[in-house]
């Protein structure tokens, strides 16, 4: 790619952004629209255009984003958001800091040394006129790198600060919330994994009752063994499609009374596959059979499943927070299950074996491989308009989609690790999707691009990780500044503009929806989605840290990239998105440790780069590595068993009001089990059998 | 080394150990020695010679040892020797196995195979008579090596098989030993390193008081805040010095009575440097006066101690043992203190980096080189005899003298780190010596011998660690196996013989003992030591580990090893040693990981030997390792915790009597703070205010 195509795209970036951001700005002015961009101040009964959005100028949402404070995205979107955000400034924050040092003082230092005779490596992707402005510019065991050691220094010591003082800012928001006078059910329930053996004459149930009222008689509830659900869950569910077809057919019907023949047309559907073939029936008769046939079933299979499938697990229910917090804590077995440990690692190991082969046909979808095996699109590929285009943007392009496509397929992997909780399949599926993207895409392009193209700016052949990462970085340079460009511009443009849920609703809404329900579902806005925004973004990060000495003019894009994401998820996070689960905050030594992993591999990689330069003083930088893994076991021993564990501290506050823990009990009955018909005394079977009444604290 | 100088140390070491069990059998039926030979059952008050070994045949201990159970050991020596027991006969175990298949089936199939031309590399260390009978025989490339492959996985298996039994009966173990009906004391009392900070206007007994209070209202006893005891320490223990060398010379006065004249000498002594020089004084007098003189400021710091000195941490004390378990397992405060892991990690990286030099030092201690540097030695070492007994021995024994001077100073360290119990302290010195022997004297001495010779029947350079391990090990196999076979027989023939604690024991008696007090402590017998007995035997377990397959001949001096060492420390265990703490087997967790450890640096060893057979199957081994790795997780998963953390499960059985809580606290209190004269309500500035009647359940 020469520098024109990087213009090209750069240009093509931003205007598609500036477009993407008035077309917002004009489409969210009008009330039809307003569930799109304002569903989560609409679910909360809020007005959506309280703060004068429609009547101001286009770029109010700026103003408002802007001087939002943290409560108020807790209010709006719950703590994990908050955390998000803290995360996100965080990342902005070493990047501004790290560039006001770095810009200044490296640029001229690089620029002014013309040793380096450069050699012309455009078919390689990057392009001479950057070249001079980076690290490559510098002779080899000049002086002058000792500018860049201290400048990889800067860059680490800004991000100890920096984390050390987010992790202490979380920690106490986690606190904060977990001190909260309010009532909250999962303060007072824990799930119990590893009971002991249960001892010959007694049930399960009783087993659990037993041992949890002996060892904390003043504070326990009660226990729900928990049960086996899956026949359940699909006969419910069944049961629940069948209902919403048969109130899809009644509003049709309804429909064809005000508009046709005042008799109406009663609503006909086939019962073949899909619809499609197979006999006409009524649809209203139809569904009403079937819901009376699925009923009894589902009515016996919950008995059946209370009693016959219990699993070797228990909610334990108590009626002090700090028992639970306690009981949470505590090791009841002397021994304790593994089977969970073993399809973890199943798991794991299939994942690591499947991630080669997936990183090696990612990285042959460039358009020289596209032209030799796809030979037809040769005669478009080769006008001049769309080559340049497609070379700008191609590989970039493979990679996003490819990228978008692979969350989904980790998260049901960590689903079927039986991980129990859901904020921890989406911690344990970002997790695997982080150490994916960076092994594969940041790792992957830069090795691959190292050993597919020779040699000849570099001496002595590299054979270690480091040394072929050093030897890649500057070749790849423009592939990343393109990317981290690309994922701001046309990335946060589209997210703002939220083109494609309007249009997706719009359609819906027109063609599909008869009944409210049916049209609320359609605009029903989901998470901000940490699980693959968290990943993403720590990529971005990977990349623009790695190459911050290196190439310091990668560090603008890397903060038009977070301060764009910053203020845009600020909108999304008060205006749109609605959490599904709130984990206090649980994920973030996660998202430390991967700021820090990202740290260690720039400095492992600016190790091997000082060894390419033949610079003599390289060790000095090993210290940096050590004080990394310090200054992580120094956080992880401070800070992270809070997040791990309630401390007894935090849960000791007094609530607002006693608890109630009938309540706080029924909200962990899963919909499948709590149909009305069932008899509250057929929960016995799994649940214990404390009277409610004396057992009440 | 050549064949005859092995013999003749091998030979030597086995006439050794003969003359060492002789004399112990004579030594041991004197009366007088009975305090060196039975002081475990002496200070037990049982009669030394009960099962008659005085009257019966020499080697009657031998069949005591053989006959007493994993009870006897527990009621003789504690649960931690059982444990160390555990590990001996698992090693032992695994080495049986292994050779019971190996020893049959390499042997044979290495001896037949003549492909390759033995290379003379006596001056290395090795000999061709046993080199015939290893995998240095078999051809490269040779089908002969799938027997190799298959027994590296026998051997994997036959480890985790044992491994896994023994996690198990060690985990029974403590869970007996905690689950017991008798009050201990430590079970009802927790040291909590993280408490909250001091609110304003409270003290911080106050305050830990008035938590714990909240927390567990029911059980919580009473408090001491921990105070720095440095200063009082140093007086009582001045005081205590006084009174001892009153006492003796009080005694020699009265010796004196009787044997000379009747008024006596009044024994004298001088004040002065070591008590060579300096004023002469009446040793009665000056100790009366240096106590008087002592006591009242021991007294005054003591209450200096309690009021002003204290620390960030206390111990709490509980009524129920289920309580204390539970609030030692709990998060007390939201953020910790890190001091001591900060502490713990300078400490780490000084020892890591002194690993090196001092490494280097003992690879260098070689007969050659001892000529070198101390040409007057020349004369002598170069007499036939002496030369003989000199190469087989020097370096051997410069090892071993290295390695017997180590663990105090690793211990010293470890306490440094600031960890608050004996057994912890023991534990992380033990894991230091551990890897710090097997990387410098196991991994030392095979990759330094492969690096100073020449590579003449290897063709290809090695340059990853594996490979020279793989290299080195053939040329380093004499060594290893003298090296063996002179801890076999010396080392547990000195242990057997208890000679030098007799000598030392005698002339301590004879010319420095006075008081009985003092007879005593001269015989005091100590423990058994698993801080370095463990790391030594893991040392020798991992040289025959990896020499296994390599040269299988090994295999039955590590059977005698461990054989030896199991019959000898059982006799020394139930007779001679008392232990100094119980950690109801705390240390399993790490002998099993470092067992694991050993195997895993077997199979890469393998991996690497394999390569250098140029076998091209060696890839077939890669799973053994991914199976070790995921063995050890599973094997942390379910077990670990329990020795971390003690299972409520367990803690909760019944006592036999309620626990006396006031004798409980006051076992708690150090000596040099619980002088008769201090009034119980001194304490009370320290320890908390909860009146003992009411408190007491």
């Amino acid at each position: 790619m020469d520098f024109s195509s990087f213009l090209t795209s750069l240009g093509t970036s931003f205007v598609i952004f500036m477009v993407l951001m008035l077309l917002f700005a004009w489409l969210a002015r009008k009330p039809g629209n307003s569930v799109i961009y304002y569903p989560n101040r609409i679910l909360k009964g809020l007005d959506p255009y309280e703060s004068g959005s429609r009547t101001r100028n286009p770029f109010a949402w700026i103003h408002e984003a802007m001087s939002s404070t943290e409560q108020d995205v807790i209010s709006a979107s719950g703590y994990d958001t908050a955390v998000y955000f803290v995360f996100l400034s965080t990342v902005l924050g070493i990047l501004v800091l790290s560039g006001l040092v770095l810009l200044p003082v490296l640029l001229p230092v690089a620029a002014t040394d013309n040793g380096v005779k450069i050699v012309s490596t455009t078919s390689n992707g990057t392009f001479s006129d950057l070249d001079k402005l980076s690290m490559g510019n510098v002779k080899e065991k000049s002086s002058r790198l000792w500018a860049f050691m201290l400048a990889t220094y800067w860059v680490s010591f800004v991000t100890y600060f920096l984390l050390w003082k987010a992790y202490k800012h979380v920690s106490g928001l986690r606190a904060d919330a977990l001190m909260s006078p309010e009532v909250r059910a999962e303060q007072f329930s824990i799930l119990v994994r590893d009971i002991p053996p249960v001892p010959e004459g007694q049930t399960r149930k009783e087993q659990v009752d037993s041992y949890f009222k002996r060892i904390y008689p003043e504070s326990f509830y009660r226990s729900m063994v928990v049960t086996d659900n899956k026949v359940v869950n699909k006969l419910w569910e069944e049961l629940q499609g069948y209902k919403k077809k048969l109130a899809r057919a009644e509003a049709v019907y309804a429909l064809s009374k005000k508009t046709g023949k005042p008799e109406g047309a009663r609503p006909t559907n086939r019962i073949g596959f899909l619809g499609l073939i197979g006999k006409k029936v009524d649809s209203i008769e139809y569904y009403n059979e079937k819901i009376n046939e699925v009923t009894p079933k589902l009515e016996s299979e919950q008995k059946d499943t209370l009693r016959e499938k219990q699993l070797d697990a228990a909610l334990v229910f108590f009626s002090s927070r700090v028992a639970a917090a306690s009981a949470a804590q505590s090791l009841h077995a002397q021994m304790r299950q593994v089977r969970q440990y073993v399809i973890y690692i199943v798991v794991a190991l299939t994942i690591l074996f499947f991630m080669i082969p997936i990183g090696l046909i990612s990285a042959l979808t460039t358009l020289e491989n596209l032209k030799k095996y796809l030979p037809f699109l040769k005669p478009i590929v080769d006008l001049d308009a769309i080559k340049t285009v497609l070379e700008a943007y191609l590989p970039q392009l493979a990679l996003i989609i490819f990228l978008a496509l692979l969350p989904k397929l980790l998260y049901s992997l960590s689903k079927a690790e039986g991980i129990p909780s859901e904020s921890h399949v989406v911690r344990a599926a970002s997790g695997k999707y982080f150490y994916f993207i960076v092994l594969n895409v940041f790792v992957g392009v830069t090795v691959g691009g190292t050993l597919f193209s020779t040699f000849k700016s570099i001496q002595k052949k590299p054979d270690t990780l480091p040394d072929l990462l050093a030897a890649g970085l500057p070749l790849n340079a423009t592939f990343f500044l393109t990317f981290v460009a690309l994922r701001s511009f046309v990335g946060y443009g589209l997210e703002l503009s939220r083109i494609v849920p309007l249009i997706i609703f719009h359609l819906r809404r027109k063609y599909l929806c008869k009944t409210e329900a049916e049209v609320k579902e359609a605009w029903r806005p989901g998470d901000l989605g940490y699980g693959t925004r968290g990943p993403n973004d720590m990529l971005i990060f990977t990349i623009v840290l790695c190459y911050s000495v290196i190439a310091p003019f990668i560090i603008p894009f890397g903060v038009v990239y977070f301060g764009l994401g910053w203020l845009i998820l600020r909108n999304q996070a008060l205006k749109v998105y609605v959490p599904t689960y709130e984990s206090y905050g649980r994920m973030w030594p996660h998202m430390h440790t991967r700021i820090l992993a990202a740290l260690i591999l720039y400095q492992v990689t600016m190790f091997g780069y000082f060894g390419v330069k033949k610079f003599y003083y390289a060790p000095f930088l090993l210290p940096t590595i050590i004080l990394s893994l310090v200054f992580g076991f120094v956080c992880s021993k401070k800070f992270y068993r809070f997040f791990r564990d309630t401390a007894l501290e935090v849960a000791c506050r007094n609530l607002k009001e006693t608890p109630n823990m009938e309540q706080v009990f029924r909200s962990y009955i899963p919909p499948s089990l709590s149909s009305e018909k069932i008899e509250d005394n057929q929960f016995e079977d799994a649940v214990s059998q404390v009277s409610r009444s004396t057992s009440f604290v």
